[in-house]
C-alpha cells in the first residue's frame, strides 16, 4: 500500500498556509505541526498584521500545538515550515524538545543554521523538501514589493 | 537634581514581576519595557500556565510594547529582564531592533551569550543589574521545587 503522508504531502499544507500570507501582503511563510498524520497547528506570518515581529508562522503553530495537546512539548511532532526557521523559531522549537523539522527554502541570511542556534539534541532535521516552490513564493513577493 | 530613572530603579520592577512569577509556581523571570522612562509593558513567565514554551516575559513584554507603541519596531526602547535571555528571546530582540537590553543575572548554561545568539547591531546590552537578587530569586525556586 502506498503510504500517502509523505514530507511532501504535508509540505504541501504549509505551502497553501504561505500562500494566504501572501494574499494578506505578509512575507510568505506557512508552517503546520503533524502528530500521527494528524495535522493540529496550521499557521502563516502574521508580523504585519499584527504589528509583531514574534508572529512567526512556526511560534504560532508551537503554540496552537500545545493547546492542542494540553502540555508544552511537541515531543512525538513534526513541523513543516516552507522557509528554515530563524534564530527565534529555532530558539522556541529547543525549548519544545520537537522530534522533527523539515523546512522548505534556505534562509542564508538570517536562517538558524547560518546564525548558529541549537536545537535540541533530540530533535532531527530534514531541508530541501519542495524548496523551489517556497523560493519562488519568496520572489514573487518581494519582486512585487519593489514595484 | 537626582534622576530617579535609574536601571536599579526600572530592575526593581522587572524583579517584583519575577516574584508574581514566583508565587504562581512559575520560573521566577520578570520584564517590562520602558521608553522615555514610562513602562509601558510588564510581564513575568507563564509557560506553566499557559503551557506555552513561548510565553516567556521577554516574548509578552515584546508582543505588549508592540501592540502600545502602534508598530512592531521597539527603537528608542529599552527591555528589562531579570535574566538573561535565551537564544527564543534573544532572537524576538533581534527582530524587534530595540535600543537596550539590561539584565540582571547571568544564565551560563541557556543564556543567549554562551548560545551565540545574534543581538540587532542597534542594540546596547547592560548586565549584572541586580544580579544578587535576580539569581536569589532562582536559587529560592529551584530550592523549593527539590523539596
Amino acid at each position: 500500500m502506498i503510504n500517502p503522508f509523505t514530507d511532501e504531502y504535508f509540505m504541501k499544507k504549509a505551502l497553501q498556509e504561505a500562500e494566504m500570507a501572501f494574499d494578506k501582503d505578509e512575507i510568505p511563510v506557512g508552517a503546520i505541526i503533524v502528530i500521527d498524520n494528524k495535522i493540529i497547528a496550521r499557521s502563516h506570518n502574521l508580523t504585519e498584521l499584527l504589528n509583531d515581529v514574534t508572529a512567526h508562522a512556526e511560534m504560532q503553530s508551537i503554540t496552537a500545538a500545545a493547546n492542542f495537546l494540553g502540555g508544552k512539548y511537541l515531543i512525538g511532532c513534526t513541523l513543516y515550515v516552507t522557509l528554515e526557521p530563524c534564530q527565534m523559531c529555532a530558539g522556541a522549537l529547543y525549548w519544545s524538545q520537537i522530534s522533527k523539522i523539515v523546512y522548505g527554502a534556505s534562509d542564508e541570511n538570517r536562517g538558524f543554521v547560518k546564525m548558529g542556534t541549537k536545537l535540541h539534541p533530540k530533535t532531527t532535521i530534514v531541508s530541501g523538501i519542495l524548496a523551489d516552490e517556497a523560493a519562488d513564493l519568496m520572489k514573487r513577493f518581494f519582486a512585487q514589493k519593489r514595484k
